[in-house]
């Protein structure tokens, strides 16, 4: 057992620091050694589903590989779709299997499935524990799959991997029996960042400029401060319109004020809802840039598809990539922000990132003016620093000429023009009177409640659709989270207790509907408080996205087999797992119990908003008319 | 879409007639026909995972295949653990699955994963339904591929196939349009028996007549009066021992009386944990003849494992057969039914089955004496016959010898003394006064009051333990289920309510632990009335199981990592649910609660048994000690 043994240290070694662990037998040496590990923190949760979400929800917050560790049989596939999701959204999850010998597949034996490659294409890699490791050889294998397999999760683009470990009994150590770490090799892996070539640069640099019609949509990407300030000096430099949906965590303040003038756009769900044919044409892109992954908004993805850019580059550093419009021409092998920054550096630098002071003093010798000023990319995680940037229009060498910067300010000014308005329309319509209770407006209300700092999880399918029209408020730092690797209804609420757990300093707050808050009820059943937790359910007894579709609301199957009426309230559940509990029917209601919610009182809450199905789907009709026409 | 709609045309005349589906919007083009086909019957469960397993339930009790449809994503990896559990344990399921057409696979869009093959080595086989039917080849292949898929699911050994649908927009017919069923050709498949040739079927006969020491041992089988009946008869002609598990359905009695000279076995999990040498010598078997799936008796597995058989036999018509034992000698291709039924008749029927009259008539002009009375195989869910089929001991021919027979009854005797003992010793153990209330006595009771007709689902881990060890009352006709194909505690509670949608009129019995219970709470999230369910809830608050065994009975982390204390009663569940919520602590609660509990009232029961894991843990050593001790 000592090879199995081993494994928490390797892990250890290599920089995991929580494992996410469901009861078995099978698993017993897993369990112990990672118990027994005195720097790693283990969590045990009955149910693989809630468990697996779990781990993806520290992985996710953290930005580090989570191990899962579970017993042989179904076990492992109830961590299936959080597989799936972790390898979507790009989440590194080291996932360890327990298992019979191979001798014993097939073989009538309780618990014992075929576990080899368990996950197919939603793993990047299944590697198989040597069931003997009496040989020397069979030990060094052993030892460097596991390093093999946490360097392969966590490489670009991260995800799951599978490491299955075929065990022969005894699982225990005897009573008493001390369980011993050897000393053991890893192999690290040092990540590299790639650059561009001067000539390609100069080729990017020359169609961006020459370009009048250049449009930035940034798909779902974690929060990252230098990014942001990269994209802040890109929009300066350029005046190129930068557009991202709230998982594209774009929203966030940088430095001390928002910014107007370089803030990127949000409210495409509004305003590509109008049917204009004039604002459609006057946004239509020539160049479209790409970075990050899904969008949320349909109505923006489908205008992109439809306006088909002539051209379309995707900036991803490595991996298949998504011809999500049906335009891509370019793939530019780059990180964003490398890529960012390097469009806006005074000279080429041929390591990538900021100039150095001496290129740009350099470069100030060669004729160019002051480059944007350079700012260190902030460690994740660390507080962002509150010194607005200080940006300067560069005059000359890469620079805009007048006449370019002309034609960019012709395309901007639509875009910004149709962000200000939907703006103004969204606070005019929510601020109409006698409206009936409706889960949209009460969803803005409980956004403007977020305090700073927050982590905000929003479930599949309608939490996340609503906030991304609503939006946050301005200037509010709001770290944006969704499944939407594979945008399924099955995760959210452990997901966001993994983060809860990840960060107990911090408010994490979930906003989700019935049916996703009751079909992950088992996030709860476990024994690890979240005091920091705050659930805003939005029930409506249904799965209220079907009234909202044409297709769905005109069958007559709608109740029975679309929406799919639930009675539950989450009085029990909440009682269940001793979560403080609150509700509101009302405006009145809500705004009371807003405040209460908020509270700084320790201890998990859920706050219960009740709409009636109906109302909400003519409240949302109400809204979508208004867009339509108000347009101006 | 006609193509997509008349998969459920081709399902209704296939024999399908039970669709369980989740609601999406992917799949709303197979919801919407499945819901408006006239012979299915529709129901929707919002939890994938709760829905597969219902599903399982019902095709396990009305023994024919059951449609799953879900849509696209995670939705169909939550089917995964009952998809395992059927394939492993031959149930026929014929899973849809929703997808996007191929070309969208990997563009970011939503609710998108990779589904081809999405069940990997537990599926029998995945078929991919053209994405465009336009062609008549394309559609000829979309009506064929289902016929295909169904028949496969069938064809023994059953199992689940998946069938991925890709679906382009739009997926709803307009309003009020006419959804219509064209006339389609189905593929049915006629399954065939196979019978043994002559000369084989001599040299059986042969080898058990002249091996005095022969055992028949039963794995997991549904319940099959026709087969009961051919195993008695095959006893009585042969002196040779039966032993069946419970969920080998071999307890259930044959006609009106109980006949303790062919009842097969039970009390393996008693004798068998008897140390004495002598016995264990006694009892070891020449030749093992094995039919049907898994054993629970780990000491009976154990046992046959170490006494090696000279000869182990196994009976199965297809597909590849364990070497459960170490020793598989002979792999004899037949259905279990038609091996007893062709040892036992006066003369080789090339058809199989019994002779006929004609057959008999002529064995006897060639000297044989009376057959076994024949009796026609009763049709799956009639009521058995109440006449006892009368046994008549063969005298020449096939017959034993009188040296044959001594011999045989040399070896049989240990057997019926073994069990007698064991039953005797069980009445007595559980008989002693001032017991502290505890599960294993409690399980004791609660079976003491199932009635005639009952169908028993019994949860993994301890349920289906203590439940084999205790036994059921003699003479009950008590059909028994548990998910022993994969034996995990997933979907234990939706494999019940499945039965008892299947059988309303039946009472359905689910005996569980509370980890079991808690895991699957979302079997109940739906909207089908299950008035005929009763479930009984032994809530130790913990996986009782773990303190059960000596390995992590001794370790540190026993409560934290292996119990893994989870505090949940069932009220709150009850509440949510409606379900009738009984209680009991001691034994004289239990034993009204029993009554009240058993009483016919119609609406879904739940009686909650509550005990203390550490006198369980204390009390069931105890009876472990007794077993080792009390032997004579």
């Amino acid at each position: 057992m000592q090879a199995v043994y081993n494994i928490a240290e390797i892990c250890a070694q290599m920089g995991i620091t929580d494992v996410v662990l469901s009861p078995g037998s099978r698993c017993a040496p897993l369990t112990i050694s990672f118990a027994r590990h005195p720097r790693i923190t283990v969590r045990t949760v009955p149910d693989e589903r809630a468990a697996a979400f779990i781990g993806l929800g520290l992985a996710q917050t953290q930005r580090r590989a989570v191990a899962l560790v579970c017993t042989s049989g179904t076990a492992g596939l109830n961590y299936a779709p959080a597989v799936a999701e972790a390898y979507f959204q790009q989440i590194p999850l080291v996932v360890f299997t327990a298992d019979r010998p191979p001798e014993w597949i097939d073989q009538l034996d309780g618990q014992t499935i075929r576990q080899t490659d368990l996950y197919g294409a939603h793993a990047k890699g299944t590697f198989t524990f040597p069931a003997d490791t009496s040989h020397a050889d069979a030990k060094w294998h052993s030892a460097r799959i596991v390093s093999e397999a946490i360097n392969l999760a966590q490489q670009f683009p991260a995800g799951p991997v599978q490491v299955n470990v075929p065990l022969r009994e005894p699982f225990y150590p005897k009573a008493g029996e001390e369980l011993r770490f050897e000393a053991v090799r890893v192999i690290q892996e040092t990540p590299s960042r790639p650059t561009l070539p001067g000539p390609d640069l100069v080729a990017l640099r020359h169609a961006l400029r020459q370009t009048p019609r250049v449009l930035v949509v940034a798909g779902q990407h974690h929060p990252d401060e230098a990014l942001l300030l990269a994209l802040r000096q890109f929009t300066a430099a350029y005046q190129i319109p930068v557009v991202g949906d709230i998982i594209s965590n774009l929203h966030q303040p940088v430095g001390a004020t928002y910014d107007l003038r370089t803030a990127p756009l949000g409210k495409q769900d509004v305003f590509m809802a109008v049917p204009e044919r004039g604002l459609k044409e006057a946004l239509r892109p020539d160049l479209l840039i790409t970075f990050g992954q899904s969008l949320i908004s349909k109505a923006l993805k489908l205008y992109l598809r439809d306006s088909q850019p002539v051209q379309h580059w995707h900036v991803q550093a490595a991996g298949p990539v998504a011809d999500t419009f049906k335009s891509l021409t370019r793939i530019i092998r780059l990180e964003p922000i490398t890529f960012f920054e390097q469009l806006v550096a005074t000279d080429y630098s041929p390591f990538g990132g900021l100039v150095s002071a001496e290129d740009t003093a350099a470069a100030k010798e060669a004729g160019h003016t002051t480059a944007p000023a350079a700012t260190k990319a902030a460690a994740p995680g660390s507080t962002p620093s509150v010194t607005t940037p200080r940006l300067t229009w560069p005059t000359s060498g890469w620079a805009l000429s007048e006449q370019d910067a002309a034609a960019k300010a012709a395309y901007a000014t639509p875009w910004s023009k149709a962000e200000s308005w939907a703006k103004g329309f969204l606070h005019d319509f929510l601020a109409q009177p006698d409206q009936p209770f409706n889960e949209f407006a009460a969803f803005h209300h409980a956004l403007r409640h977020l305090e700073d700092g927050t982590a905000l999880h929003l479930a599949n399918s309608m939490a996340v659709r609503y906030a991304n029209i609503l939006g946050l408020p301005e200037n509010r730092r709001v770290e944006v989270f969704a499944n939407r690797g594979t945008s399924g209804i099955d995760g959210c609420n452990s997901t966001a207790v993994g983060a809860a757990l990840a960060q107990p300093a911090r408010p994490v707050v979930l906003m989700t509907g019935d049916v996703a808050f009751f079909y992950d009820r088992n996030a709860f059943w476990q024994n690890y408080p979240t005091p920091n937790l705050r659930v805003i359910l939005f029930n409506n007894h249904a799965g209220g996205i079907f009234r909202l579709i044409d297709g769905p609301r005109q069958q007559p199957e709608l109740e029975e087999f679309f929406e799919t009426h639930q009675p539950l309230t989450a009085e029990n559940t909440c009682r269940d797992f001793g979560l403080r509990y609150f509700t509101a029917s009302t405006f009145a209601e809500l705004k009371l119990a807003l405040s209460a919610f908020f509270a700084p009182v320790s201890g998990a809450a859920l706050l219960e908003i009740t709409t009636d199905s109906a109302t909400n789907a003519a409240f949302f009709e109400e809204y979508r008319k208004a867009v339509r026409t108000s347009f101006s």
